[in-house]
């Protein structure tokens, strides 16, 4: 992408999405009318409003970014979505395919026919069409295979051959590589001879006969050197190298850690395949977030907003189903105790505090123990420490808050047993809070699962069934 | 910083942690075993065996990055962390004070004196400064100001006067400018004079004789074209800049869209005044994130791990209390039906499950809701058709498990209308977190509140004082 292209910004999107719903808004009446009434002539005047708007439209399409374009598809309704979809030129659609997300992607490639689909992914580069190869219907593989020369047939099976998760499926293969034994006079008449060099570019990579990486030579030193010196006296021998195993976000802590911009990827033998670029990288923090605070919020996958209600019950129903078997053995844990509440009704009052204030301080815990381990900060050295902390912060909680609520029940109930009973559950609980809190993600961690994912519904589960056995269970000791 | 520097990788940041952690602990022991025996051979040994940990330790962090550093001082317990943090180069303190986090920060600094600090800060640019300052004791800033050069100062008091989350207070102030009336030539040989270009260069900026900006020269382009060509020949003039006053997440997201790695900042008329670096930006988009996450969670701020437990409470107690308020309404609610739940004690068993489903599902809707509006994705059109959808997944759901539940119910207590009154109120109960999930985030953002902060305390409030009323009181109007 070239800067010239770089006609959009974030102040001026919105307001660019504005006037193409309204444009769209104003097209849909027009059909709407033309609808309605059939004379000859007012046919002739819709027709040409009709093609006033949509010309209109292509003008506006036409100036944006292929991000733009995804940006305003995504936040379209279907319907418009496909009006403006087919209005774009054919040769920008693969780009944008590339950019928008999974869900509304397959929206588009479901709107496309074989020809189409085939003319979309034709100019994209081997690594950029490994992303959108599990989304393309499995007629156009063959013919697509077959259109491709044998170098990138080669390129888009090494990058398929990786998980999403590693670095193989994000790395790319253009690349400048220069010899060490040339001077730096040479290295700029190589590059004139280039139209343009690789998007992101900020260095060469150094390689011997054997195409194995010897160094790099950033584009800085090239440029503030004097021409006359060698590649080998100036490049950096000691270079931030990655493996295609390699864990995406990983790399990506390593790309913020270091500030890098590209960084060369190289096999078991030191041999150079690819690099990877800062904005795959920027791709990965972000949906590292987001993939959070969807299955925290309990979403499947990323939604696309305008999704038919039968899409969006499937993308939820597992959190929900999985939700709806604890808060049942919640309920059953409730059930136990059915004898206390007829003769106490005031605990099914207060029971949900318990559990609630349980649920909120395990989950505080959780956040930051997840957080914790995504940035590998945990050794068993400190695991421990953190354990007697976090007990440490529930014991004073449980005793302060649990003390003011313990002091409501008794003047509301004027019960001072029970404002007791309330108290102790509550402390109970919350160090019941932290000690799941801590140890569900360690143990999640050690067997090698997401300790993010359903951290919020597993700690939940735990402080509500224990909160309200731990609350009933010392009512009817201590009270019935 | 410079390629050579790089050492550390993220694979092996782990296992230099480990090794970092075996020498404290090896250094910890032998500082025991000299308190406890007290030969005067001993002292000698000792002192020998402490002076070789020492400087082992010492000859590790020598090699590390200094985001490096700040990864092993994050991840130490506070003593420890102070025993790295003074065998730290002190000409190294403040590249690392910029890298740890905000109450990691805190700890180094509360550890140092006036005199330290100074020198600490003396090697960093303004914009580094900037990010610094309001972590230093008052004491020290007099000093710091009068150590400043009259630009620096400037510099340094414009970075202060923008919000933490506008461009200006992420801008720096290193760029290398030129002129549009010389050829490529001429640049190449300005270049040669650096010793070397600010990091992240990837574009030189083009300005007139008043400094007003009138476009830029991708460094690429400066390679791949002829020295004999104009600068205003090759240069870019249609580039994205932004303004000190832009939302520094929006101008993230523009460098996530259009791949950028550094970009002009302008004033109102045009003048350069700073840059931003896509380095920054994946700061923010990383912070973006978490601060959801965060917030969700119920922690006021990113948390040192290690902080005292006294820290800690204080840090989470503001959402407890919070919690508390809405866990006490909910039990408000149930206060009014106590009557109800004498009668039919199944009441008390129940009501959780609705007002936990409610939660749920009200969350996945809310998240959904508010990632669409931090990617400005709603507009008025689309809002009523978002309501609908959302109602329409609320209604299936309600149906499908609340007729499961409601199945469950009758089975269990033997009590037809107990089931049915249990499906209508889940049913109703997600009709009104499907309302609150899209009208409580649109909500915020039309009265300028961020949606994410405090959203799912929110909805889980409405959903549980609004979930055991419908249930409880459709109980007491249909079954009691």
């Amino acid at each position: 992408m070239s800067e010239a292209e770089v006609r959009g910004s974030a102040n001026r999107l919105h307001e660019q999405l504005e006037r193409i719903n309204e444009l769209l808004r104003r097209h849909k009446l027009v059909e709407q009318v033309a609808h309605a009434q059939h004379g000859p002539h007012q046919d002739l005047v819709d027709n040409l409003l009709h093609r006033q708007h949509l010309s209109e439209l292509q003008r506006q399409l036409d100036g944006l970014h292929p991000a733009d374009i995804a940006y305003i598809l995504e936040a379209l309704p279907l319907e418009d979505r496909l009006t403006v979809w087919q209005m774009v030129k054919a040769d920008r659609d693969g780009e944008i395919l590339l950019e928008v997300s999974d869900a509304v992607r397959e929206s588009l490639i479901a709107d496309m026919d074989q020809r189409e689909i085939l003319a979309a992914v034709e100019p994209l580069e081997a690594d950029e069409l490994a992303d959108l190869v599990e989304d393309l219907p499995t007629e156009v593989l063959p013919e697509l295979m077959a259109s491709l020369d044998a170098q990138q047939r080669e390129q888009l099976q090494s990058a398929l051959s990786w998980q999403e998760d590693q670095v193989g499926a994000l790395m790319d293969f253009e690349m400048v590589t220069i010899r060490e034994d040339v001077s730096l006079e040479v290295v700029l008449r190589y590059l004139r001879r280039f139209d343009e060099l690789p998007a992101q570019t900020d260095k060469l990579f150094v390689v011997n006969h054997d195409n194995m990486l010897t160094g790099v030579l950033p584009l800085h030193w090239l440029l503030v050197n004097s021409p006359e010196k060698m590649v080998s006296e100036v490049m950096a021998p000691d270079v931030n190298t990655f493996h295609p195993a390699d864990d995406a976000y990983e790399t990506a802590q390593a790309f913020e850690r270091y500030d890098l911009v590209t960084a060369p990827v190289v096999d078991d033998s030191s041999h150079l395949i690819g690099r990877i670029t800062i904005d795959s990288m920027v791709d990965v923090i972000r949906e590292e977030g987001e993939s959070e605070a969807l299955s925290r919020g309990g979403l499947r996958e990323e939604e696309d907003i305008f999704a038919s209600v039968w899409k969006s019950v499937r993308n939820r129903w597992t959190w929900l189903a999985i939700n709806l078997v604890t808060a049942f053995i919640a309920s059953r844990v409730i059930g136990l105790f059915e004898g206390s509440i007829q003769k106490l009704v005031a605990l099914a009052t207060l029971m949900p505090i318990v559990a609630g204030i349980g649920g909120n301080s395990g989950n505080q815990t959780i956040t930051m123990i997840v957080r914790a381990l995504a940035l590998d900060q945990i050794t068993p050295a400190s695991a421990k420490r953190l354990w007697r902390k976090e007990m440490g912060v529930a014991l004073a909680n449980g005793l302060v808050w649990g003390g003011v609520i313990g002091l409501v029940a008794w003047a509301l109930y004027g019960h001072l047993a029970l404002g007791l009973v309330m108290t102790a559950a509550m402390t109970l609980n919350l160090l019941l809070a932290a000690f799941c809190g801590v140890g569900i993600p360690m143990l999640m961690a050690r067997h090698g699962r997401d300790p993010a994912l359903g951290s919020s519904v597993l700690i939940t589960a735990m402080t509500d069934s224990g909160g309200f056995f731990i609350f009933l269970g010392l009512a009817t000791v201590f009270l019935v």
